[in-house]
């Protein structure tokens, strides 16, 4: 069941899958990746065993696979079969996964929860979690490199596309950078704030949205309004994880809340105060929803996915 | 001139290009590949200004930059171009790199002096280290990945096979992580000790000439011959690694020696003593040219490489 009907928004284009349409999507997502990655892993009984412990303990924590459900969303909308994205979905999770498994260090954000377990350090020691954050990165592009489903021209611009968005420095390891940079002094302002968060996460979220529609063979225009949906949904994703880090607890959460204020970080609620806060993730969830009219095709589920994550409450 | 006559040899494919020859061919490889790094990464001037400078700190100190030399001694061997192998060899360096940062880090084996310098966690703290290894990692694939002189499915092919070297189970990460576990207990024997080696540094020098060689478009013989000899080579680094540490000082190494001895670390001087440890080198060497016999043309620039390893001093 479709939400909306062409009466309540006037062209077909803006048809929003609903709640329940979504989650299942999602979870039909989530359930393909994990086995799919599951394959790609090597088991814990191949050696070294430390490093592929550390790996799965990481990659196999529950959740939301937020960049393979966008890879696939985005992907199918433009009409591009499963086959042709779930290597591509699993690539953007490894490289997400490795860059969670490095934040986590104590020499970065020094955090000892994550996905609801100890993070990777805490439980295997710091070379180890270094290691699988290592292995991680190569094996995303080699995941890439080696998926026989796409012509080679098509893997090497998703490989260049995936780097461009993990590196630096337009990419996650530069937003990285900043942010820390960022916390050395004081006086962060908005624009500062937004940037760091476009490159930290938004650069990733972004580029799964691309790739799917690249995979897809969607045209370049098309290809520009779903990196611009993707990338205010990056920033929507960041301003509610702030605000979550503020009204949500632990168990929710899966990391620990409240870290923010303690550590004095620039968040949008501590730079605008809550309820700014909250009107700047609903224009952003606007903006999102208004580079998809830009698409000329319906993308229910890509609507329906800024709804879920405006409204997400974990 | 070259070293060996039929006199001397028997026939033309042993051909050995002079120590001077040799020198000079490395010369002429660093500087091509040290510019195009300069290139190929942002400068300290673009942000973020502490990722840039900790890359550029750890890759433009003095380095011998054997891979990018083997990736063009075998791909030339075969007739390949510098302009095709030019990309190709600076990712090799850039994976190179990358792993040093890490591996220096206090978590793993904790050096404070790498190529003459302050490592770069000394100098720029962990934070900026773990980030400059990662980028320069993302770097590495991107750079094969837009290499617009070869062909798509070759850049694939390159990328598919550097991720293996580097990653796990067969590549560099599995042979950093045994080596840890190793280190953890006692009585590490001689097939453990090479096992890891040719995971920990073997991998990845195999795999740069056996890039040179794809590059240039060897058979697949002609790529295992290849891929044999520069496994021997590494192995033969390593072991010369180990009696340097024992032998040389920390200005011809630009690196901390006797660190092996003190930690008690298995090594081929600690397994086998000083003089059975050189008669190995001696060994690997002879296998190492063995096995350029099996390739049937002359490979001059190979062969002098090998002896210049064997007979090294820094």
């Amino acid at each position: 069941m479709m939400r909306a009907s062409f009466e309540e928004r006037g062209t077909e284009a803006a048809t929003e899958a609903t709640a329940e349409e979504v989650s299942a999507y999602a979870a039909r997502v989530r359930s393909l990746v994990e086995a799919t990655l599951d394959e790609l892993i090597p088991a814990e009984t191949v050696e070294p065993s430390s490093v592929h412990a550390a790996i799965r303990w990481s990659l196999f924590a529950p959740a939301k696979r937020l960049r393979p459900v966008l890879v696939f969303a985005a992907g199918e909308a433009f009409g591009a079969r499963a086959e042709s994205l779930i290597r591509t979905a699993c690539a953007f999770e490894l490289i997400h996964t490795y860059s969670l498994v490095h934040d986590d260090l104590p020499a970065m954000d020094d955090d000892e929860l994550r996905r609801g377990r100890p993070t990777c350090h805490v439980r295997f020691g710091e070379a180890a979690a270094i290691l699988a954050g290592d292995a991680l990165q190569a094996l995303a592009f080699q995941t890439i490199a080696e998926d026989e489903t796409l012509d080679p021209s098509l893997r090497v611009r998703l490989i260049s596309e995936l780097a461009r968005a993990a590196g630096t420095p337009e990419g996650m390891v530069a937003g990285q950078a900043r942010d820390l940079e960022a916390e050395a002094r004081e006086g962060v302002g908005g624009e500062e704030l937004e940037l760091i968060h476009r490159r930290k996460t938004g650069a990733l979220i972004a580029a799964s949205a691309r790739a799917g529609a690249l995979v897809s063979g969607a045209s370049s225009s098309e290809l520009e309004a779903v990196a611009r949906y993707a990338l205010e949904l990056g920033l929507l994703f960041q301003i509610t994880d702030d605000l979550l880090d503020v009204t949500a607890s632990a168990e929710d959460l899966g990391k620990t809340p409240g870290k923010d204020a303690r550590a004095r970080k620039a968040t949008y609620p501590a730079l605008y105060g809550l309820e700014a806060a909250r009107e700047r993730a609903r224009l952003v969830y606007e903006r999102a929803r208004a580079a998809l009219d830009a698409v000329g095709r319906p993308t229910p589920m890509l609507r329906a996915l800024a709804r879920l994550v405006l409204e997400r409450r974990a």
